[in-house]
């Protein structure tokens, strides 16, 4: 246990872990039990929960019930008999638990890219004088694209990208610029932000903060009210395992609630949708955000999976997340180093999120081996391998048996054969 | 039979119309047999089908399948395997035939609000001269709070109202005008436009023209590239039964796809998505009307409940919903009309949709009684009794026992004791 327990993964020694190790070290897992709780593949190592987190019993049951009884024997009456018409709040509160928001201050609504142009143009509308969107050169690029939309959309604004206008982000933050849109971990590299002091920096330069948690909730322990967050965006589709395509969330900090002003203004967002009123009058509060009617079965399979969640201690969850990721830098260093892949996530655990990244010159061609195999991953262009590690259902075991399979894979060569060089249309 | 196919209720005697006659004309209703494929309760006679559709076998089993084969086995790789990425176009396509668009003008996504916003602006940004939008005072208010949100973000446009700047919208069309914002069916009387002809006058105006279909697609034929409209949106869960708040969908006319700008500018609708390229470089079609990702689960239940309208004739619907319609205005006016019940629809066939709408002073308390005695219909502020014919599943004998629960529940004045005045959040 010594090895897992260590700070970095250069502190684990590889030859020390053998199968009885690994065995060991799951055996002492406190969330083990989690894993029971979702319905994996025979035969599957998942290591993709950061791009489709994985169905549990209680997200399959709660759509069973909303479809098979609520829809279709309730009917209308559903919205407000099994309380469809609330559940963007309900959710949002369930999730803002996770993201250290306290109740009343994050939705669940729409995707995260229309998420994205609500907080920013909130955000601009708050900061008049002030013109210039921030955001990362490296960034997920619909964060990019929805900012380029909101810029077109607001003349005399403009844009800014870190690794384009300047090296780093905080070059980059003076008194012109009025929002800051930054991932709170990288989706390539898998970087963490340290959330306080960057928002500390934004705020010192008189700008807002919107950060996006698609890769961070569920992931580890975020504090947004705590680190004084302004807007936050995020998926639920990931590591919080709401189901394909879940809808997204959305959160505002209370001190903003009554200044929120965004162009998406749907009769959900209406202080009296059902009145049918002429002129638009935004809600109070967060319900401001939300915009037309929510996919309520997709919402419904969300309910479940946070029905676990909320049996969670994200401490616990973080530490296993740390002690996975570490063990897998070391085991594939060790036994796949020679091989030409080269570690592109941070060896600090301060630094790193859930996933780990490794760069590859045939990155495409050995994700694909390891899918046959087995191993789910995913390939990043141009040449990244990546891996989730989603602490509810990873187990020790699982990572002992990726880095085998990767091994063999890169020493065999196998993965030269044409059959892996073929592209698929969402890779 | 003759009474039914009459060509307005005014020639139908209700005087001549029996049990016996009812279980005629179910007898030979050419669309009866669709009525098994859908799951409905006992004891209710389902009018809100114009709310929300009623659930079919399809896509009952559609969702089975999406959840607990494509996520929980095949889990990422289900979005190429199982046709995840593809569907808001194949969809698109499918929902094409209804509303009379070839294939390629049409795609699923969003909520109708936020298809709304991208229309508007698409279509504003071809007609850079031009400042005014045109609504109608009395469309389905989302539809202005959305028009407003666009005003709001593009300095010098207006939005200008039928009913309030001018009597009739035609009186609201001049060379200020960009874009005009109407329903095809309105939600509240049921009135249906003469589409060809208002597109037509919008046209020589030099504006474009954006079609609500929310309460038309899957009610009646309509021909969107015959009567050369421009863009058109419309949502999935009413007359076409996708599924409680399921995606949206959104046309436009293939003239215009390379000058589409709009700027909810995310990646579904970038020309390259898994490139993952920096700057947005919309994709060819009508692709750049896709933004972030959407809900599988919800969408797929919408697939279910199209391959059942992949098999109906959209003439011999539209003859049933008019008989439906003749049918329940002639014998409410007979049986209910010294009861203050007054028409809000129209009798002329050409004009009216697949709804009918009756004013009474204490609208809210009949239909709380009627939902009581399991007569599901809607209230709409301040003092209507809305009724949706679905001629999927609607049935002649349907229309006869409702209109005889009305009667009873008026004729007995039961509709004044108290629990009936009770308001729920949603009505």
């Amino acid at each position: 246990m010594s090895a897992v327990s260590a700070a970095d993964p250069a502190a684990i020694d590889p030859a020390a872990i053998d199968l009885a190790a690994i065995g060991a070290m799951d055996k002492a897992d406190p969330l083990s039990a989690f894993r029971a709780r979702f319905v994996l593949p025979e035969g599957v190592i998942y290591l993709d929960g950061n791009s489709l987190g994985a169905a549990s019993s209680a997200a399959l049951a709660e759509l069973g019930k909303a479809a098979g009884q609520e829809w279709s024997h309730d009917l209308i009456r559903a919205w407000n008999s099994a309380g469809w018409f609330d559940m963007p709040l309900r959710l949002g509160d369930r999730i803002g638990r996770l993201v250290g928001a306290a109740e009343g201050q994050v939705v669940v609504t729409d995707t995260t890219s229309i998420n994205i142009y609500k907080a920013l143009h909130a955000a601009l509308a708050m900061r008049p004088g002030r013109s210039v969107i921030v955001a990362e050169g490296g960034s997920f690029p619909t964060d990019l694209y929805m900012a380029e939309g909101v810029v077109s959309s607001r003349p005399g604004t403009s844009l800014k990208l870190e690794g384009v206008d300047a090296p780093t982000i905080e070059d980059l933050i003076d008194d012109s610029v009025a929002v800051v849109l930054v991932n709170h971990v990288n989706y390539k590299t898998g970087e963490l932000r340290d959330m306080a002091a960057l928002t500390r920096r934004i705020h010192e330069a008189g700008a807002m903060a919107v950060w996006d948690l698609c890769h961070s909730a569920g992931a580890l322990p975020v504090e947004l009210d705590a680190v004084g967050a302004d807007f936050a965006v995020g998926c639920t589709y990931k590591y919080l395992n709401g189901g394909p395509g879940a809808p997204a969330f959305i959160y505002a900090a209370r001190r903003h609630h009554d200044d929120i002003v965004q162009p998406l203004s749907g009769w959900w967002g209406h202080a009296r949708p059902f009145a049918m009123e002429r002129g638009y009058a935004g809600a109070s509060g967060i319900q401001r955000f939300q915009c037309g009617t929510q996919p309520v079965l997709s919402m419904r399979a969300l309910k479940g999976a946070l029905d676990i969640w909320d049996e969670v201690d994200m401490t616990a969850l973080r530490e296993k997340s740390l002690a996975l990721t570490d063990l897998f830098i070391a085991l594939v260093e060790a036994r796949c180093g020679q091989y030409g892949v080269s570690l592109e996530t941070t060896r600090d655990r301060a630094r790193r999120g859930s996933q780990v990244s490794f760069a590859h010159a045939n990155a495409y061609e050995v994700m694909q081996a390891l899918i046959e195999r087995g191993v789910i991953g995913d390939f990043r262009a141009p040449a990244t391998l990546r891996f989730g590690f989603t602490p509810l259902y990873t187990s020790y075991r699982d990572v002992w048996d990726a880095v085998g399979i990767l091994e063999e894979i890169l020493s065999s060569g196998i993965w030269k054969e044409p059959r892996f060089a073929v592209r698929a249309a969402v890779t």
